[in-house]
């Protein structure tokens, strides 16, 4: 009999809603990876033998020689899953792109808004006990945005700034698809040439080969001399040290970002000394909001439901 | 032949226009107070022979023996000019309310979502670098927010948050008047039933004997022990040392505070130190966008025809 692996977070009605999607298979539930109450602890025999697994295990438990025919992964990337030789060939992969939009966007204008307010910089001085006004602010009324990569999150990213009085521009492979909360779609050739009309600039791109390295200094210089960057995709798309560079000659407004390259950053990288640069350590998304776990569940249970049936999975990547 | 005084900051454009409002009348322009290019220094005389004065004048150069009949202050909040002696007798005075919602709501809007997502928190680790989850965050979509003073700022900050999915209650002296943005209004006696209610807890009041004082350690304890509490009305509203300790002592989810009690917050003050509390400088309206200048012109110029032609002031405060 086939075995389910389940590493999702779920509620117990969730768990049960599971169980009868899938009656003649036996699956077992290991909430990120951690055994249930009076349950032996995960095994890499345990990973090795599942033909199917919902959640995100360790690459190296997984590899040719394992049973698995079929891969969903909690999260929106699955760049650890492309690499070759990680999952056995003819094995399916599909991800939960569309459960992070809500959580990744908020986060993103979070950090878009408080550079536009200098909040990064009366944090500092509120450390020092200094009341000191930092002069002329920004707004996202009238803003022209760029969307690089709208997508789930790019374009759940547009609504929110639409909502604010800004407008919208994207990018994005399939431009003949509209994006709700997007005013005009352009194709990745039309980048450098939107690139300094652009008052924000957010990056919100998968990681692949036409995406890493992407914006290196020469097209941090493109940007406006008091633009916004904001990253929320993958961080190797953003050369780090050169945004640090441009950043520490005065060139942008300011930078936020929720990913970086590595990650974690490590403690001696410049970027963390920028003062116009504000960091998170990839926190967005994940499951820093509660809706996020029940939106996950949602979209692989759907997927559960497509596979048992026959039906063509959704989201489907491999 | 009357007198104007004209501090208010203007384009040339604007500046015309202010003087084809009041062409039989004297008008000097003095942006800020200061002189002209070319134009002498104002003098203590300048002020006490001025008949209408637009901007905010150093309240000790005014007085009994001024000539002054009109003041149309630059700012929203007047209480430095209604204070006994101030004005002469007699004494019209207005102000530029409306002028600074959008200014002041999207500053509250930024502490509020930074505070939501650690931003502070995360500021303090980055001048560390380090890279360290902080957990669950907040969102505003689904969140109750409480405007206590659903007037200009306070329906500006609550159309804001309706349009990222909160839903919104107002306490106003008018609860008949609907306050766009603002799904129910509550008079004040309502307070301390709505304030257990409430995610997110506004203060947007002018300061007067009602409302100074209003928010002590009692109705802070009233409030949800995760909620979050803004102020971007006037600092004398709320008891800073009652929210530094309770605080403190664990509760609240944080604080976003653009107006304290003394200003500026005298260095020793403990709030600085609280992490859960986000402080700037009274920086959220003032002059920090330019399109606030803009408005604040508006509003002046239509008093002064008003003014001129006799008809009644708009915005009229005395």
């Amino acid at each position: 009999m086939e075995e389910i692996l389940n590493l999702l977070v779920l509620t117990p009605e969730e768990q049960r809603r599971f169980q009868d999607a899938a009656p003649g298979l036996s699956q077992r539930f290991a909430p990120g990876g951690r055994p249930l109450p009076g349950q032996p602890e995960l095994t890499a025999e345990d990973y090795a033998r599942a033909a199917v697994i919902l959640g995100n295990p360790p690459a190296a438990l997984l590899g040719e020689g394992c049973a698995l025919r079929w891969l969903h992964t909690r999260s929106a990337g699955v760049d650890t899953y492309t690499v070759p030789g990680v999952l056995p060939a003819g094995a399916m992969l599909s991800c939960s792109t569309g459960a992070y939009g809500h959580s990744v966007s908020e986060h993103l204008l979070a950090m878009l808004l408080a550079l536009m307010k200098h909040l990064p910089e009366y944090r500092d001085q509120q450390n020092q006990g200094q009341w000191r006004d930092l002069g002329q602010a920004r707004t996202l009324e009238g803003s022209q945005v760029l969307v690089v990569g709208a997508g789930d999150l790019g374009g759940s990213f547009a609504r929110l700034c639409t909502a604010l009085g800004a407008d919208t521009m994207g990018i994005r492979r399939d431009t003949a698809q509209p994006v709700t909360g997007i005013s005009a779609l352009y194709p990745m050739e039309a980048l450098d040439r939107l690139l300094p009309a652009a008052d924000v600039v957010c990056l919100t791109l998968p990681q692949s080969p036409q995406t890493v390295g992407l914006f290196d200094r020469e097209r941090l210089l493109r940007m406006k001399p008091d633009a916004i960057l904001l990253n929320g995709g993958r961080g190797s798309v953003l050369d780090c040290q050169a945004l640090a560079e441009v950043l520490a000659e005065g060139h942008l407004w300011g930078a936020g970002l929720d990913v970086t390259d590595p990650e974690p950053l490590p403690p001696e990288h410049p970027l963390w000394r920028q003062p116009r640069a504000l960091i998170t350590p990839h926190a967005a998304g994940g499951d820093h909001l509660p809706d996020t776990a029940r939106a996950i569940a949602r979209i692989a249970l759907l997927a559960l439901k497509c596979y048992v049936s026959g039906r063509p999975l959704p989201n489907r990547v491999l």
